[in-house]
This record gives C-alpha cells, structure tokens and sequence, in this order.
C-alpha cells in the first residue's frame, strides 16, 4: 500500500465548478488558451489555486477549441514542440506574475494521448518541457513513451493514473470513441482506485491485472458530476490512509 | 544630428519578405499569435533573426486575428495585463528555447494605439513588461502615455517614430481610418525622417512643427513596398552617417 | 487587532538550531554565503524550509565572513546593487534547482540597517532586487527608507518588526552597540509583540508610543536561546488568534 | 579544414588587459569571485563583453581564492553541483541585469581538470549547468569526461583546445605542475592552432598525432603576453580564412 499520491484535476476549462473542486486536490493542470481558457481564465486559475494551496501545471494541447483539444492534429515533432514551448511559456509568466512558479506540465487530450503512444511526439513534448525548465514535473501516462521520453531527457516525471477511465491490455486508455472508455459509475471508479494503490493494479478490459505506478491520480473536471466524484475520491483516499500531496521531486 | 537609430520592423506576420527586410533592420518585433502567426512561425522568425543579428522582441495584441490586431478591445486593465504577460511569455520561451533572449516589448496595432493615448492601458502594459522581466525595453509611440507608463514603472523606455505615417498636432499618429494616415510615397516619407533625426522635428498635419524623439524609426513590414521601402530608408540613413544599431539601454 | 503575521527566521548562518526553529516560523531568509554558509548549506537549508512549508528568501549581506556581516562598508550604490544582484542570484538558481522559488529578499546586519536610513543603499538594494525578479517581497525594517525605495520601484515590501530588539524614537533600531539594543528578557520581548499587534504601537527607548506596521515578526537564529524564543512567540500568537503565515501580495 | 571557430578567453580575473584582448575574441569566461573578481567585476566584465559584442560565459571554480581556483578540492557531486549552481546563478542574474544572457558555461582551473578526467564531477558540473539553464553550452576540454557528460544530459557541448598548452597521449592536458606544460614560444603555439584547424590533430608530448574537434580555441588572459598572443592567433586565423564566432547551437 503506498502511502501518499496526487490528486489532480484539469481546470480553468469553464466548467463553472472549479471553487467546488479546489479543496479536494493537491495539484491542478490548467488549461493554456489552446483547446479552453484565456489569458485571463488562466490568470483567475492560478490565483484560485494559490489561494487554494494547489500545485499549478500547464496543461497545454493542440489549437484545437472546436474540439476541445481531442482531435488529433499531425505536427512534426519540431511543430509540437514549439506548441508546447509558448504555451508552458505564457503559463509560467501568469504564474510569475502572481509570485509563483509552475510545478509541472501535462499534456492535454488527444496531444496527451498521441505523446503516450508515440515516441517521436512523446520526445518533442518532453524537450519542450526541458527548454523551458528542466525543473517541471512532467505527468504522463504511467510507463508509457511519454513519461520514458522525460525519463530519457532526465526530467523528473509522475505516472498518472485514471480512476474513471478503462485500460486496455497494453497499458493504453480504452479511446473515449469506444463505449465502455469511461467507468461512469462512482462506486466502480472507486474500486478501481483502490485496487490500484493497494494492489499497484488496474483490471484491463479484457480482465488482465495489469501492475501499474499510481503517482498521480487524474480528475476531469469536465465531468457532470466532477465535484461529488471528487469528494468521492478524496474520501476513499482518507479512509485508506493514504496522504494526498503534490508529487514529490527528485532533488540532487 | 543624433549618431545611430534602432530601426525596427513587425515580423513574423506572413507577409512573406521577411527575409528580403531583415539585412536593413536592427531590431523585429515578432507576431505572438494573437494578430497574426502561431508558434511555429514565431520560432522561425526568431531563428532567421538570430542568424541575421537582429535583436528581437515580442508584439503582443488584442485577441483579433480577424482584423490583424486592428480592432480595439474594450477590456479591464487587468485582463490587458494578462493578455501582454501571457503573448511576453510564450514568446520569450521560444527565444530562451533558441539560446537567446528578447530585447523588447511592443503592442501591435490598437493595443499600440490605445496604451499611446490612454493611460490605463499604458500602465496595464507597462506593468506587464515589468512583471515578465524588468529588462526588457518597451517601445511605444514617442512621448506618449505609453512611454511615460513604462519611465514611471522604471522601465527603459524606446521612443519610436515612424516614416510613413503622419502625425497630428498632438503626437498621435493620424489614424488609419482617415485619407491621410498613410504617407505613400516613398521620397516624401523620407523627407520626414531627414527631418526628424537631423532637426529633431515632425511636422503635423496641420502644419505644425512638432519636437520628437526618434529613438527607434519603424518599418510596416505588411507594406506592399516593404522592401524597397527598407532599403530606401537605410540608404538614407547611410547617407546621412546614421548608425544602425537596437535602443542602448541605461546600465546602472 | 490584525488577523495575521509572518514570522521569519533567519537561516542557513550554522548556528545548528535550524531544525528545531522551522517548525515554528512561516519564512526563512537564508545566509547567501557573504555573512555566513555557503553553496551546500544554502542548498541545505533550501531544502529543509521546503520540506517544513516554509517560505524562502536571501538573505544578503556586506561581504564579511569576519564580523557575521555587521561591519558596514563603505560602497557605491552601483556597487550594492550588484553585491546583492549577485547574492539574490545564486540563492534563486539553487532554490529553482530545488523545484522552488524565492519569495523575498531581505538584507543582512549592517546592510539592512544602512538601507533602512540611508536613500541611496536603500535604492540600489530595492533596484537589485526588482532587477532579478519583481515579484519577490522585499523586507524591509517597517517604515524605513528600504520600505519606501521598494514602494518608489513598485515592489510588494513588508514592514518587519522585532519582538528582541528596542526602538529609538524615530523607527529605528538601537544599534547592536548599545547596552539596550537587545531585549534580553522573553517575557519582556512579547510583551513587545503583544502590543505591536494589538494597539499597532511599540513602546521606544525613550517612553514615546510609536505607531508601527507589523507584517513580518523577526527571530534572531543565532540567539542562544532561538527555539524557545520561537516557542514562545508561536505560542503567544496562537493564543491571541494571529494566524503565522507568509506575508500576502498584492496581486493585479 | 574548418571554416569557423570560438576564440574564447576568461576575463574578469584582475589581469588588467581585459580591454587589449576583447576585440580579438568572440567569447569571454568571467572570474565568478570563487577564484578571482567580485560582484563588482563581474558586472564590468559583462558590460565590457556586450559593448564588445563578446558572447559571455560563467566561469566557476572551487572556493580557491588564495590558488586562483588552481588547487583540487575534494568534494562530494552534490556539493560540486551546489558550487556550480550557486556560480552560474550569480553571473547569470548580473546578465539578466544588464539586459544580456550568458551563452556558455566554463569550469575553470582545477575543476576543469577534474571535471575533464573524472565521471562523477563531469556529472555534477553538467547537471547544474542543465539545471540552471539547459540552453547554456558547457565548455570542455575536447572528448573528455565533461563533454561527454553535458552530450549524456542533453546540453550543447563546446570542445575546446589550447593553443598554448602540451597535450598527454591520452587528450589530457600535461598538467601545469610539469616542465613542458605550456608552449611558451608564440610561433610554436601558432602552429599547433593550424594543425588543429587543417588537419584536425594535435601532435601528443610523446610525438602520437591525436585526432581533435577544436569547437573554440582557450587563450590564457593571465599570461604575460596574452595581448600579443591573442593578437597573434587571431592574425593566424584570419590568414587561414577561419571565421571567428561564437559556437554555433543545435537549434530543433
């Protein structure tokens, strides 16, 4: 049984429930401008987790805000990574500005998904995160080419895992276009959650015990019911004594 | 006779004569995205300004790509604030991530415009220069609100003057709306900045001799006639035994 | 009566308490290496104030590993800006390799004193510090010519108090070489304490009732007696209900 | 035969021809106060450097004032990293504040040496310069630890030879306590430098012609005669059509 993990949650996406959210957390990934959000939405989510005690990431995706940053776009890997430098950039000065830094960055959506199956996506996303501060946390998928790639650059990087969302056997999410992607029932998120840090295990869809790292623990805040599925999890996390605090970095 | 001027031009717009414009600049200020370009342009023109020797800086402006940044916004000074400080951003991580950094700071268009003439604005500006970096120089029409935001914030100030546009008694650019904004002609906007750097002096619309500060001369790269009209005014300058060379900062 | 205060210590000098103080203080202004410590405790200390949540900052100061920094030189003001440029960035590229930010600077010894009543060290200090990062709080002795250089350059300052130290009757500190500079006696010390955030007074050498500005209480790490004198200010403010945290800012 | 090359040299030591020698370099390594100079020197040296047009480095070295950085302290990497953060970050917030940024980071002396020969503090020293900045290029005595240490993190390595100093058989220097260790005679270093550049080989101090990337070239600024010997290898590089230029970066 691990003793501690993440909690994170996407925010600043105009979800309207970000303030009922916030107590529930410990890290928060906020939307860059490029699939939700603006120069000033991202202003006001900083402040609230400041305010709040919440780690900040960029959480930057495609230019995508017809779709929500879930269509894939296909970028050369250069492409990618100067996508990702400007808008971990503009992040990093809002953060600045309000006298703190950034603590991480995770990629959003369908770049998220690319970065986690392909290397050559998964390696531009994580030099852009290195040019811009080799210090950033990098989340990724747990041990897939994203979180390898920030390993391989020698960026301390946090395995993330999904308690409202299937795996298949190789590791990868089930993609949110097939019918069973996402577990919408809270009880059975929760024993997903719980097999994973008790056990360090996720069930695949086709019942395979995968052995999976649970660093961090991903929240959509896009969800209806996104505030009682935190409370949800956070209170399954107290009940199994397990701390919840942003990732620990690996200092020299 | 001032010995040396900066001679800038907005860059970075896809107007497709950087390249031809570059060898007669000393300073480009590059399109963050938010009038023109995205981030892979705004890689490319730092990139072809490095290789070139010019110094660069960030052109950040209202959100409006529908008219090329040249709609005014009616926004809060603090949502201005956040809208400068996250174009400063993502354009500084681009330079930083090419090994070099930005030497200055200057809004686009109606941003331009309305922090020259109107002092909320100007101090949203300015106090979002300072909040990203304190270094950097911030160009604004000369002695406009603009400048006197940026010397009150204790920033290092570039008073900048233009060839081909006309200017009203009261400083202020003719707007662009009106029949005579523009100066056409090549030999006459010449005329103006013979005048302005061996006497100090434009002259107004009505007829007027202005005093002015012309520490930078700018260049509209989206001109048809842009190159020609670059190497008309650097001849000029060379003629007239002008350095061309970026602003010299004030070193404590 | 005010709600809150920081209570900061200062750190990082090798007094060997450093450990037992944490737990009580909400900032820690560390020894740069020119009074005291050097790079490894620097880092040392950086970690330890991040593992106890406390709020970092440097703590520069003359160069004078003789005299613990309390010898005043004689300077240009040019030539105390760079003195503390440089200190800010060595204790500011340790603390972002830690995957943390500085929150203040606050002078050492006899620097703090000299830019408390002299304009021009106070200046360059204020400079310095806004040219490294503008966003850090600069601490200053409340009221004091440092507070208001910080406020000219528009930086967030916090008005410092001392719970051990006398007062004259114009705001300044008795100097360390009179036999009542120092409030030897606990009790006596936060009775001092009492009255600062109660009434906003302390009482001066001379008997005369000074309105003070408390936002941040100093602890003296090198006095033998530190941890209870920290225990004993902790306690005290926990039971008139002043939360101990670090000081707010004033964000746009 | 290579068509360019860094001419590099350390300032800022007190040597007294800073100026003589800046217009036949295109890069300087800056004393950081550990070996040699203060905050004071630091920051004319770089003001000298960007009024020259010189790209400028940070110049770390063991805490060695009395050796002039020459003698090895025996540290663990941790404090060896410490060092070199706290170093960089000093020189790098001076830049900052005169509006420039370091290129290049150069351990000087013994720590170059070690740095050379020895994995775990080539490792150390890479990691803090990737630490502060992973856009700075890290100098290093040609294929030897360092370089491949900073090629390991991901860093822009800068190979770097003497023109003036005997190399080992195995592409060490002959260390500086041997008879043979420096070429005194200008004609003979001379013609080192051009065997270097035409053919890519030195000629060991046992006769063996050792293949060698000469990325910058190492002048000496404390030699006697480093004004006629940068004059001199600048003349030799110029009669080579060598173009001399700050390293060339690996832009993606």
């Amino acid at each position: 049984m691990q003793s501690s993990i993440d909690f994170n949650c996407d925010l600043g996406e105009g979800c309207g429930n970000d303030a009922a959210i916030l107590p529930f957390i410990s890290s928060a990934s906020l939307a860059c401008g490029f699939h939700a959000g603006d120069s000033a939405s991202l202003r006001d989510a900083i402040a609230a987790c400041v305010a709040a005690g919440v780690a900040i990431g960029a959480h930057p995706s495609f230019a995508d805000r017809e779709h929500f940053g879930r269509r894939e776009h296909t970028l050369a890997a250069r492409d990618v990574h100067a996508l990702v430098v400007y808008q971990i950039g503009a992040t990093a000065a809002l953060a600045k500005s309000a006298g703190t830094c950034l603590n991480h960055v995770k990629p959003h959506g369908a770049l998220y998904n690319l970065a986690a199956r392909d290397a050559d996506c998964a390696r531009a996303v994580a030099q852009a995160v290195r040019d811009c501060d080799p210090q950033l946390l990098l989340y990724g998928l747990a041990d897939s080419n994203l979180t390898r790639a920030g390993e391989e650059l020698g960026l301390d990087v946090v395995h993330e895992v999904f308690a409202e969302r299937r795996y298949q056997a190789n590791g990868q999410l089930v993609p949110r276009g097939q019918p069973d992607a996402v577990i919408a029932d809270v009880a059975e998120s929760l024993q997903q959650v719980r097999c994973m840090l008790s056990e360090g295990v996720v069930i695949a869809n086709d019942g395979l015990r995968l052995p999976i790292r649970a660093q961090s623990l991903c929240l959509h805040g896009d969800r209806v019911d996104a505030v009682e599925f935190a409370a949800g999890v956070r209170g399954l996390l107290e009940r199994m004594g397990v701390a919840v605090r942003p990732p620990q970095r690996n200092i020299q």
